[in-house]
């Protein structure tokens, strides 16, 4: 009788956490790069539960202001010492090598070595996550600890990697709904052994993509993608700037599984559908939460929301990046992320959804003065057992708003009360006959953004 | 020299909350419902204070959603025990019957006895209110005290009332003043033998209904109601479509007699002129109140405030229904209610019609630069003693923002001054010849209702 | 490289604060009123430091509501006792003389002297300051101590005046810029040996105008008056009303040289570029500042926010008048202001113009997606040391908001950065080539007034 059929069903979610943390695990080993074979086999092992169309964009390709760079591919890296043994051994954790350094293979001394040498002094068993994209360099990436032990002697370095035109891949789900109005579900698949950042946001989004898909009806449509941070997004906005128009609401998804409480980031436009809808969930959600407002910086939104792109995508995750020390570390791993938190940011995700599915305005049939409950079996002193305050009170905020005016969302925030309850009345008074869809302003009654205050 | 003259002179309502108690008293023992002879009873001991017209609208009428429902009175009942002892009497507490009970005389097992008994266990010697207007069923309401000494055995249970075919009964005043625009008054009057719920509203309104007729001129017509909860504003509703495009302002009063702050409910619009009004008026009363936001929920402002209504009708009451423990008990009683609150709510009442009857919009004749005061003696160092810096500012205040686009609220408002001070400075700038009232707008210059932020 | 070529340069600015003082002490002997040869001497040692137009203005002269009056000079005044000692003497404080005192010259009893005398009696040691501008009288302004010292015997008093037709005189300085809209700064030159009230006000005014005067270019044109207060900007407005549609920002400057915290309040409009500007000064300048609404209350800003006028002037002040006890008394003088808060109230009035100065809008070329900001030097990563993220940030802003529809201050306002990282920030975009000013609405990109929220 709800007029949302995606409440998810409790007794198959039992073990969704441990679904979740699963997928991060297998994923971890992989080194991603934002190119080359890592992305690919993370891919391909989305596709076993999520159907994937794998795009590959050639390197050289212009999107924008950038260019498509050559596909980065690593086999082996090491330091040798005197002996031969390999004191630095990127078979041991793929953070070891510097992302995108050019390949090399020469012996060095100590001193030539440490330029090349990263560390995280702070943190003195860590070790840290360094890139170089767009600058040729080569490094490695150590513990403070394992520094300390080198000594004054010529060592054997060799990156055995490939930086050549090849391609830049990305994956893409699209879950057809009766509109072809969009929501956009964007993670990035380009860090090696991170398992917060993002691991739990590729694990989150499949998750919600086999929800998605599983779902009887679908209102909006569904767009997942799975791409390399900001090269990809940038990529995928230039190739798709026809379908742009078509994306109403979007969510980045990162940094899901570690503790720290869920924060959402508003879009740069600021109180958009996708922004209210996600308020309300993170304050309906009995869990400490925290919005901030958007800042030019972080992750795809950054391109979601430049000025010329301009959507309505804002960014779910728990303690946002760099506020936390394990944050492109090697301690952001399997022990920091946990089954529940995942499970907890896969509900936010589905909460925003229903309230995205569900957001409809209605008109009421009996405008003049309220309709009388009781003769049709909806008011306590009447109706059955079971029925409390808060579900009479959702009713009656329901038909006093209901005035072709307000969409559910915006009931339910004037009212205070959970979009759940606010939908279920709505779904109670359809039956009785007492509401019907305001329908005539397309089959979406989507309210105006609204015209934020600034703090 | 005011522009308005409608401040109550002190030397008149030295008793007037003597006054306002006596009434509550007189009506005390009257049993009323939503309809039958106690209202009509209560409609004529006010009809002696307060010109009425008495309206009888017959059982079956359809209003809306709704239908006048049979006409309830009630002669008797009691609980005989099996001495013939009357263990509960209708004649020691009209609250021992539930309201609209239907006819009923047998001999009953305590076991069915007790299926009709309602109790507060919470508070053992009060007597709850019950009611069951639209279902059909009878009882009786005792103290949990009373309850307790009922013995297994068998008692003559009487209701001797009547449920049949008559009418539905209010009262209605109405006020004309220089304009056509109404400000309504409405009040509940189906309530038996309880002070605060509602005696103490029809108190007030009657001696404000008293103090508006012998004002020497109203700008506003006045339209005082006093008619049964819910049923009773959806009959006048019903009845006075048409009328409804004149009624400008309005107010629910309500629970003005117990201890506790005065409360504001606003209006479903939230920021009409009534709301600014009221809470004006509390803000700067001189003891502590409370402004509260419209909820679908409370009394007739429900059906004023209905969607298709959209009345601009706030509720004015001291602690609200539910949020006291005597509420709708026996303990709503004469001791709980007092000259003084009935008094002191009565003064705002006063203050809120001063307030819409004063707010007029003016026009600067100076409107270049400041006008010389001292050449006029409104200036300080040069009039006479007695006039302070506040007098001073609100000139100030009124000549700055009498730019034809700021009412004497809008004034008071943005000075924090009081509106009396305000409309008594345009008062003397009037008689300075530096203003005249802004009357291009019709007779009067109503602000624009202002948005309203959600907190 | 920046877009403001206003910054002061700090090697020239190190004795400011002494400067500033050294005007304040070279004004602090002269005896001014609001009219007469103290005004004109005041304005001839302003004349030594910048171009001044001097204005003499009829008494009799009608000005909107008011007339210019007579002029008043004195020459010397006492009270002598029955020895012929002089026990109050002009020459020793020009505050003895209530300014605008009619001339009187005979012998008083002590009584009617007394009705002449004015006292501090909670300051007994200093002398108050009064005047009688628009009501013919004399009087004497005495410490405490002093009045007590009078026994019961005759005094000869004299004031040797003169209030006769003559001029009232103003001091204008007109600096061009680029564009004809104007800035207008304000300080009133009417007061006699008071130091805070407003010698400070005018020091600073002076360095300002001299400041502006020394740049290599204005984008804004500069109007700085020096007047009496109140009749000298309502003469003043009065004779240029065909100049006000330039005037496009506004201060009112005084009471800038005592201890205390700069507070600006704001224009009667409250939402203005000016009042804009003068709360990000004050919120970035380090120091604990203050902002208040308008009130119709003040200096010469209610004249300038006068309902017909209407200017976006605010006012730019240490403590207001009259919320510390030395105003208009002998101890506002020479040791309650001090070259540091001088020279810092002359900074907060610099950034407010490198503000409004610098204050453009800016069209990015490259509004979809982030630009690639290292290949351009500008990226951290990339770029060389030196830049830290606080610039980062301001790049990404200005890049993000570079949308034509945001001014530089609004991009501030919303980053919260300093108005001068943004300005900075834009100026290295423009150029890298990746932005350039929005010229379609003129010379002046001026973002719309907000619509202020009353508190």
């Amino acid at each position: 009788m709800s007029s949302s059929p995606l409440v998810a069903d409790p007794t198959t979610v039992t073990n969704i956490g441990i679904e979740l943390y699963g997928l991060v695990d297998e994923l971890y080993p992989i080194c991603r790069s934002i190119t080359g074979h890592g992305v690919r086999e993370t891919l391909h092992r989305i596709e076993q539960r999520l159907p994937l169309a794998i795009h590959e964009v050639a390197s050289g390709t212009p999107v924008f202001d950038w260019t498509v760079p050559p596909e980065w591919n690593i086999r082996d890296a090491w330091i040798k010492d005197q002996n031969g043994d390999r004191v630095v051994d990127f078979q041991r954790s793929n953070l070891h090598v510097v992302s995108y350094s050019v390949p090399v293979r020469k012996r060095v001394a100590l001193s030539e070595l440490q330029a090349h040498l990263h560390t995280l002094p702070e943190h003195p068993s860590w070790i840290p996550y360094k890139t170089s994209y767009y600058a040729e360099n080569w490094g490695f990436c150590v513990s403070a600890e394992q520094a300390a032990t080198l000594t004054d002697a010529e060592y054997d370095v060799c990156i055995d990697a490939s930086l050549a035109a090849g391609h830049l891949t990305y994956g893409e789900c699209y879950l057809p709904g009766a509109s072809t109005e969009e929501v956009l579900l964007s993670c990035h698949v380009c860090h090696p052994s991170l398992c917060n950042d993002n691991l739990s946001g590729i694990a989150v989004a499949v998750a919600l993509g086999r929800w998605l898909s599983t779902l009887p009806k679908r209102r909006l449509s569904y767009r997942l993608l799975f791409i390399p941070g900001t090269i990809g997004s940038i990529t995928w906005l230039a190739r798709n700037q026809d379908r742009l128009g078509a994306i109403r609401h979007g969510l980045v998804l990162t940094g899901l599984g570690a503790p720290g409480n869920l924060v959402y980031k508003r879009s740069r436009r600021g109180a958009t559908e996708i922004d209210r809808a996600a308020v309300h969930a993170l304050k309906h959600s009995g869990q400490a939460t925290e919005i901030r407002d958007f800042i030019p910086y972080g992750y795809d939104e950054r391109q979601y929301c430049s000025p010329g792109i301009n959507l309505a995508v804002g960014c779910l995750s728990r303690t946002p990046y760099g506020e936390y020390p394990e944050y492109h570390t090697s301690a952001d791993n399997l022990d920091f992320v946990t089954p529940d938190q995942l499970e907890r940011s896969l509900q936010a995700c589905q909460t925003i959804v229903n309230i995205l599915e569900g957001n409809r305005t209605y008109v009421s049939h009996n405008p003049m003065c309220e309709p009388q409950l009781g003769k049709r079996g909806l008011y306590r002193a009447v109706g059955g057992a079971g029925q409390h305050p808060v579900q009479e009170m959702a009713l009656l905020w329901v038909l006093n708003l209901a005035d072709g005016g307000h969409s559910l969302l915006d009931i339910a925030e004037r009212s205070g009360l959970s979009f759940g309850s606010i939908d279920h009345a709505a779904a109670l008074l359809v039956h009785s006959g007492l509401l019907s869809e305001r329908l005539d302003t397309g089959s979406m009654a989507v309210p105006e953004e609204k015209v934020r205050r600034d703090a």
